[in-house]
Parts: C-alpha cells; structure tokens; sequence
C-alpha cells in the first residue's frame, strides 16, 4: 500500500461541531477553546458561521469571536458564509478563508439553503468573485455528495457538475461532504476513481461523518487513492441533525490517532488536542463521543 | 478493489460480549436472546464459556444456557473451554463447536491463563485431542496479537510460533485477536501478508475490537487481503476490560451494515439482528453502544 506520507487536516468544530451542539457557549470559552486549538499543531481552523444568528443562533457572535481570537501565525482562520452579507461580516472580522456552501442533492439544497442548485449558483459566485477581490481564499462545500437524507443516493454526475461549477466560479478546495454518514468504502473509492479524472488531489478534501462508523474506513480508503486533507470535528463535536444523539463529523483526535499509529504525519500533538478536547467537553456540559476522548476520561490520562 | 463477495460473521456476543458485562443476566433471558439470534440468518453463534465460575460467574450457567437453546440446524454452536474440565462440560453440554484460547504475549497470557506461553500448550494439545476424538471442531483463539495492555507491541514471529503450535494441535480454524482494540491498518496489512504465507484464508478469522474505532478500518484491509471471517458482538456488547466504559468488540451490527452497504453478502438480517440487540439491550438495561442501535434509539426505527 503507497499511502500519503502526509495528511492536512482541517478542525471544523467551532463552526460544524457547535452549530449542531444544543447548548450555546460562552463567546469567551469559544475563544478560549480556539485559542488553545492553535496551540496544537492544527494548521486549519474554521472558527465560526456568517449564517444570519435567525438560522444558527449558536454561533451568533461570529464576528466577536473572529476578532477575539488571537491569530497564530501559520495557521488559516477561516469562516463559513452563505451570501454576501455573511461576506461583508466575515471580511469586517478579517478572517483568512471563506467558506461556500451547497449541497449536491435538490432537496437537501433546498431544505438548507431554499434555493434550487441552479438558484444558489449565481449567489455564490458573486461571494467568491468578490472574496477574492478581497485577498481571501475559498473554499467550497459540497453536502450530500455520498447519499441525501431526502433523495438518498445522489447521481455522481450531478455531484461532479456541482463540484465544476464551483471550480468554475473560482474556489480553492472543494470539500466532499458525507453529510449524513452514508458512504460506504467502495463508494467512496469509486467515486474518487471518477473525481480523479477531474480534479487535483491538492484541490479535494474529505469530509466524512461517523454516524454510521464507517469514517475511517473511508478515511483509509481515501488515503489508497492518494487523498491527503481530511476534515474533522475535535472529540465529535456537533452530532447529525437527521438521527438526533448519533455521530456527526468524523472525531478529529480518533482520525489524528488512526493516522498515526500508520506513521502518517499530521503536524498534530494529540495530547494537546485531547486537553483542547477537555476544554470544550467541560464548557457543553456533555460527553464528547470520541474513542480518544472516551478512553480518556476512563483511564483518567488527562 | 477485488474483495470477497460473501464474509461469514462469527456472533460472539454471548461468550465475549456478556462476560465483559456487570450486570448478570438470567439465564432464561440469554436463551431467550441466542434463540432470537438463530433467527438472524447467522451461521456460528460462540454461546457460553465453560470457564470456572470464579473466573467469569457472568457464564457460570454455561451448562444450562447450552442445554436450554433451541437449536437450528445450519448454525454451529460454540463455546469456550480453558481446559479439559470445561471440555468435559462442554461435551456433556453437546456444543457443536469448542474454542481453547491463549495470548501471543507473556505477561497477558501469564495474568489471564496463569501459565507461561509454554505451559499452555500441552493443557490446550490434550483439549484439542479428546475435542476432536468426541467429533468437535475446535476453534483458537489468539489474543493480543497486534498489542498487548502489559507488553506493548507483541513480535510477529512470537505471533506466527503461537499460531504454527496450535494448527499443529489440529485447530480447525484461529480468530486472531486485537484484545485491547490498538491494531491500525497497516499493522493489520502487513501482518496478514505475513501470515498469508503459512496459513490459508480460509484458516483464518479477524477478531477486531474498536477501542479506538479502527475495527472497520481493520476489516476493509482485510477484506482487501482476501480474508473472510469476521468475530463481532451484537451492538458492541461487552465493553473493554482493560479501558473501563471504552468499546471492545466490533459491533456486529455495524459490521454487517458495511459489509452489506458495500455490496457484500453475510446472509444476516440486518433488521433481525437490531431486533434481537433490542432484547439483549432491554435485559442489561443500558444503551449498546453501535452505531447502529444508536440510530435506533433515535430513530426509534425499532
């Protein structure tokens, strides 16, 4: 097996992890837990959502926690916005990557963003046009690429226009969502065959959610086909919105643990990101479902 | 991907799964329950062990649980025995299969067998012998294969040795075990390259625990290696005993559900088989910690 040597990943718990979390958190203990985020090693952190407060009142204090924040260098502080008024936001709190989104299945789209995916294209491309004028890099999300919770399997060429599209329009990365944790390995392994002929692997990364316990064997599958950046969510932050209580992203600290013991480099300490994972299972007041996290708190090793 | 079209699961839940459980369930409920298993389309259920009740007084009706089920043909019935003592039980209890167990790492062996690697074998040759003269397979179990809680990482000839004097012995078949749940996929890779070239598949079973949530990593590798039989306990019942609270053995469930969601074959039920995780759920009263019956719960699909 020529696996990757090295692996970029990407934490998206501030933004994906708490907006699914029921408890709202303190603006200063998300800065806190960020701040000690930079402290691991990660060098990707998507803080928090432009998303009008109406649609996620948990992460109303975007631009508070984007400007409270102290930067480290090195590392890309980036924020999901869905138009350009969660744009204008995230420039005022200058953070260094933009996030798109849409998802790749009709019904999904409509339900989150209430637009059909022909509606929802002119929008972004005016975010991206104009988040590039402004210095800032992009990245796209794409949801329901593996399975849709209202139209289940979603045609792969329909994924693959969404995604060209959003190329078209300019972004950076585009990240491949299985947004309610349907992928199987060989699913996921054929559709990065056909995806492959398209893009770059520098150009995609894997967005994988573990409610059904498959996210590192797609992990490890993604790997075999050479794939190198991976979201994820410290400790499995967030949860699935679809199966109330089940998994959601995959657990950052359970992918950095795996990657490792294969002798693939992350950049990360996982100590640190275990402590960061205390922090933040202290302030939601819940156990976080991670297997790091869990045998953590069982032996007691922090 | 060339993987094997069809994977025969090997239930362990009533052996492995409840001997790891406090709570101490009636023995009319767990015939309740292996009778509801036989349903499932499974073709082994591991039902009991014939260990002394001062070690495991979880299965101290070993007897009674192998006397009181309903037998089906097609499933083969089995169960562990540690010595001629439990063998002698296990024959009067007319399993269909007996399982002898020891470690491929000293201090684990010493602690859980009381003998060193060396000491055991003649106890578990003489086992072996009078099995197979009353007519029973025989089934190894080899524990601490890719780790050990006292040793650390155990050596893979020492692993080879254990295995090579236990096929000697006439074992029909070796579950190699990853007890404390710590092989990673190249590990698992590249000792099954290994040992590919001793044994043949057909030898061999994978008896992954998700400790660390690797277990269904583990198992893609497998099956890309060409492996076939899988251990798993239904709802991943059983827990680790040496990481209290933490998941032990891979979830049957969320086992067949992936194998099945790849497009594999195990002749299993899925929807039986969450049915009857229901019941033995409902008996220990507490959730079961697979995905897939957390789905369940929340979905209250079942």
């Amino acid at each position: 097996m020529s696996l990757p040597e090295r692996v970029t990943i990407k934490e998206v718990g501030p933004r994906d992890g708490l907006q699914n979390e029921k408890e709202e958190i303190k603006t200063d203990d998300k800065i806190e837990w960020i701040n000690q985020l930079s402290e691991t090693g990660l060098s990707y952190i998507e803080i928090t959502s432009f998303v009008h407060p109406k649609w996620i009142p948990q992460l109303k204090d975007a631009v508070e926690v984007a400007k409270g924040i102290k930067r480290k260098e090195g590392i890309t502080y980036a924020a999901l916005v869905p138009n350009m008024k969660g744009l204008e936001r995230a420039i005022e709190a200058n953070v260094d990557e933009v996030s798109i989104f849409m998802s790749a299945s009709e019904s999904h789209n409509k339900k989150n963003i209430n637009k059909t995916i022909d509606e929802t294209y002119p929008v972004l491309r005016e975010v991206v046009e104009e988040a590039k004028q402004e210095g800032k890099s992009v990245r796209g999300y794409v949801s329901t690429v593996f399975g849709c919770p209202y139209d289940g399997k979603v045609d792969e060429q329909q994924v693959i226009n969404v995604c060209k599209n959003l190329f078209d329009m300019g972004i950076d990365e585009l990240s491949l969502g299985d947004t309610i944790g349907v992928a199987n390995p060989i699913q996921v392994g054929k559709f990065l065959d056909l995806i492959g002929t398209e893009f770059t692997k520098d150009q995609i990364a894997l967005h994988f959610h573990d409610t059904r316990g498959m996210a590192l064997a797609n992990t490890l599958v993604s790997l075999e086909k050479g794939y190198y950046i991976f979201d994820g969510a410290l400790g499995g932050l967030g949860g699935c919105p679809y199966a109330k209580g089940a998994s959601g992203n995959v657990a950052t600290d359970d992918l950095v643990h795996m990657l490792h013991e294969m002798g693939i480099q992350t950049g990360v300490d996982l100590d640190q990101l275990l402590q960061a994972g205390q922090l933040i299972q202290g302030k939601i007041e819940k156990s976080l479902p991670s297997k790091q996290m869990n045998i953590c708190r069982q032996t007691s090793m922090i």
